[in-house]
């Protein structure tokens, strides 16, 4: 196992620009795996670091510096994630998340993979006593001990892992070890992660990955596939939008968003996937989760123009995107421990190959099969 | 033409500490231009770019990581600017602007040329369902893509280059390209600045360059001279100041800050232009800016004690100083259409020599001639 | 006298890492005194830089990013400091005091000697127009001009100076000049502290040296001695925590934390000094303190579970730990003068013999004597 400490305050370690082949990582010539890092400078960028893999004929791009979160992917030449107006990897230093009445986040929202949470995500506003800004601190925090460990052996599985802390004393002591995978020879790039409550109280968390994506995959015609139990309009906007909310318009002016509520269906793993693909099926992402953490999924059909951000998002979560104070009631507000784990496993297949959409659309079909889908036309809660 | 590229996300450029002399930009080594860099450190510098530029007798300053504020010129030993209690460069990073009910931009000002804008700007409240903060966040923004291009022949033009973007995803994609630009031989300092919104629908927008100066133009019975279609106290506090408005006293404990709204008469080319000069008339700073997009003037006649910060502001803009809220109905919050562009004209005449104090009011008392001046006695909004 | 300037923006050096040896300053290769700072990496610790100086048998770690702040020190093998859940040096860019209703503070506590101040200090709340922040501003705020001094000649003190500014314009213009020092071959260290109002107008100040101690002197068993004048309860909860306020438990859980005010009596050199030490008497801290600008004293009692931060704080300031517009009429928010300076003495014991805890109690039981104390059953203010 080749072993790199990219970043490590126990170890003083702070690699800053770096470049490694396969063969400098101890693996034969032919393997098709390499790690860079850049210093990104200019504007709010200062400070941040970019973390691209090379594994196969995917390559990843990770954001130490903003939770681990995954900028994009290129897998065979198709882009996974998109493009939002937000053109810089913004470093969280010039992020202030109580700004805007709590939408400050929206100032370096453009990843592929956002973490929302812990201790909470969501919408802003008022929970109580305490007022929560949009999505959560996780995202605006920078990542440590940052950790790249590659196989040397086949399949050559290259992981990076990363911890972010989420604290505050008498309030928060959550610690997030977050970790990616993926091998040279599948489509598959698959996330980790274990939170833990670090202190002696139970607490209140929440998680949704936001995973985003657009071109090429998303276009007129593209479609959603979601083995859903129930599924139900965010607010009364996206009622308009519940017959067709799995087919994807061209950019639209003046679309803004429809949010969508989902109870999904899952298989006797525990799993549960949604598949977005374009309109031939000739390439798509799939999003396959474990449901007992993530038990429910908001899609999120911002179909607006491309100049707005033409994107959706496929998000499993512990909770829908409400304010943490309509959740309760629903039961998306879980607990943890004082000491206690959990994990988040979700795994994107990174599809370019008609047989790939294929076979996820049949398996997600199967799954419905077994269970007929429930449609509330009414939004779950009044925001 | 030299060109140097000072910073660069795109280029991955950052050249951090740098010192050019005009035979390293391919110039006459007579010719009196130089660039320098400065990587500045301590308390909440650290973080802060400053440049300076040589071009003939003027030195000026400018601060790339405050959104490409000018610190201060001097000229022929005259010093252009003002001394606030502030005396760091404050980087971005460690202000909050929504500190202290949003007043913490404060925290950071002490330039000569100051940005306020582009959502916004003036006072800090509450403008419908946003809370704004003073003045806007252009300031507080580091710039990217700041580049230097100096003309290899007469009149071996000096001028830098920075793009400052406000964005948020959903609610603002603004673009500033801001240029400055002197030759050696003339008293002019000038700006153009081009605002684009690249967003897809047209949205409001203000601006106000705040340019602030003090000694030595600054001193008891230092005059302004302003060609004025309209005259009003900005509050109830002005009215008492109204006979004097533009005759400076000696640093005066207890003054505060008195404001004044105009609406300036301008030229056959669309100019207006306001004069500070000395006492003696001697020198002074004059300000001509172009009144299709800066239609109004403030005059900020901050002249408290030294240690408070003696200084007059002569602020052409958008809109006056009062918060967004109370402009609209004043028709002084325009709108900025999906792709388009507005530019922004201020030139700085720094002048060192009574003549060219003396054209400069010749000038603005011909245009004051062609209109009478309206006083208004009342302020035009209760604040 | 050697003198190192390891931060100057007036002298633009920023000696990042750095390690001199005694030998190296100029001292006799015998005496024990060393010095170090390194950058740190990492999470929230991007920024930060840490001294640590090594004066005898005592090794103590400075903060210059955070105020001065003073982490830790290892006196002759005891630590005298705590665990906070916090472990990261945070730096200010990554701290929003106004998040979470005033709280964002906490995200940084870990140190030993915790400056607040010196606008305001104390809880979080609305205090008039102002809405203040929990115990103000200084501790997220870079020094400048950290200099090193060390004397080449017996007792050989080792000085520490920074400067710490807090600087808003129009509202506030004060220049703290920290002073830490100590010698090889006592048990002290010693903060003196001079705070100045550049501005040219009187303003209220507070200051709260929250200094924090936990294990091996916090214990089960473990006692405080404070010569006390007038002892109240901090809130209704600290009612119950009367009868045994002195007397320290073992890591409680649900215990929280209990808040004591205390006047305290002082000696003819107007010194008052707290100590608390470990169960058996044989290690212990003495807070001594000029009662003259810090006239009251803060037990904070946060004898909570390890994880959540197990912790007594012996806290001179001011002013208690309510909110400013509770003090006002506690004669808790005194005013410093246009161009005044205030000093502040505070002396730490490092006590790890039982001889010197001993005294140290002889000394605190005889000014007891001189009178009596008075307990207030109530809190002073209704919170």
């Amino acid at each position: 196992m080749f072993q790199l400490v990219i970043l490590s305050n126990q170890q003083h370690i702070d690699l800053a620009n770096l470049s490694l082949n396969s063969e400098q990582m101890g693996l034969p010539k032919s393997i098709p795996v390499a790690v860079q890092q850049c210093c990104l400078v200019g504007g709010k960028q200062a400070g941040s670091r970019l973390i691209t893999l090379t594994v196969g004929d995917a390559v990843v791009r990770i954001v130490p510096t903003r939770g681990m979160a995954i900028l994009d992917v290129i897998k065979n030449g198709s882009r996974f994630g998109w493009d939002s107006p937000v053109k810089e990897v913004v470093h969280p230093s010039f992020i202030n998340q109580e700004a805007a009445g709590g939408l400050g986040w929206l100032d370096g929202f453009n990843e592929m993979v956002v973490r929302c949470g812990y201790q909470w995500s969501g919408h802003p506003g008022q929970d109580g006593d305490e007022f929560l800004t949009l999505h959560g601190r996780i995202q605006n925090t920078p990542a440590d001990e940052v950790i790249l460990e590659v196989e040397q052996t086949p399949p050559y599985r290259v992981t990076l892992r990363g911890r972010v802390d989420e604290k505050r004393f008498k309030f928060t002591n959550f610690e997030l070890q977050t970790m990616l995978s993926l091998t040279p020879d599948e489509p598959y790039l698959t996330i980790e992660d274990t939170l833990t409550n670090k202190g002696s109280y139970a607490r209140e968390y929440q998680a949704i990955y936001h995973n985003n994506f657009a071109q090429p995959i998303l276009e007129n015609g593209a479609q959603l596939h979601v083995p859903v139990s129930e599924l139900s309009p965010f607010n009364d906007y996206a009622i308009a939008g519940l017959s067709d909310w799995n087919q994807m318009p061209a950019p639209t002016e003046g679309f803004d968003e429809m949010v969508f509520n989902i109870r999904p269906l899952s298989d006797e793993q525990g799993l549960s996937r949604a598949l977005l693909h374009n309109a031939k099926g000739t390439c798509g992402i799939e999003v396959t989760y474990q449901t007992q953490t993530l038990p429910v999924l908001t899609i999120w059909k911002n179909t607006d123009t491309e100049e707005q951000g033409y994107v959706v998002g496929i998000e499993p979560g512990t909770s829908f995107a409400y304010n943490r104070s309509y959740q309760r009631e629903l039961g998306l507000v879980p607990t943890i421990d004082a000491g206690e784990s959990k994990q988040f496993y979700v795994r994107f297949g990174l599809f370019t190959q008609e047989k790939q959409v294929t076979e996820s659309r049949e398996h997600i079909e199967a799954l419905q099969k077994m269970q007929s889908l429930k449609v509330f036309t009414k939004p779950l809660v009044k925001v």
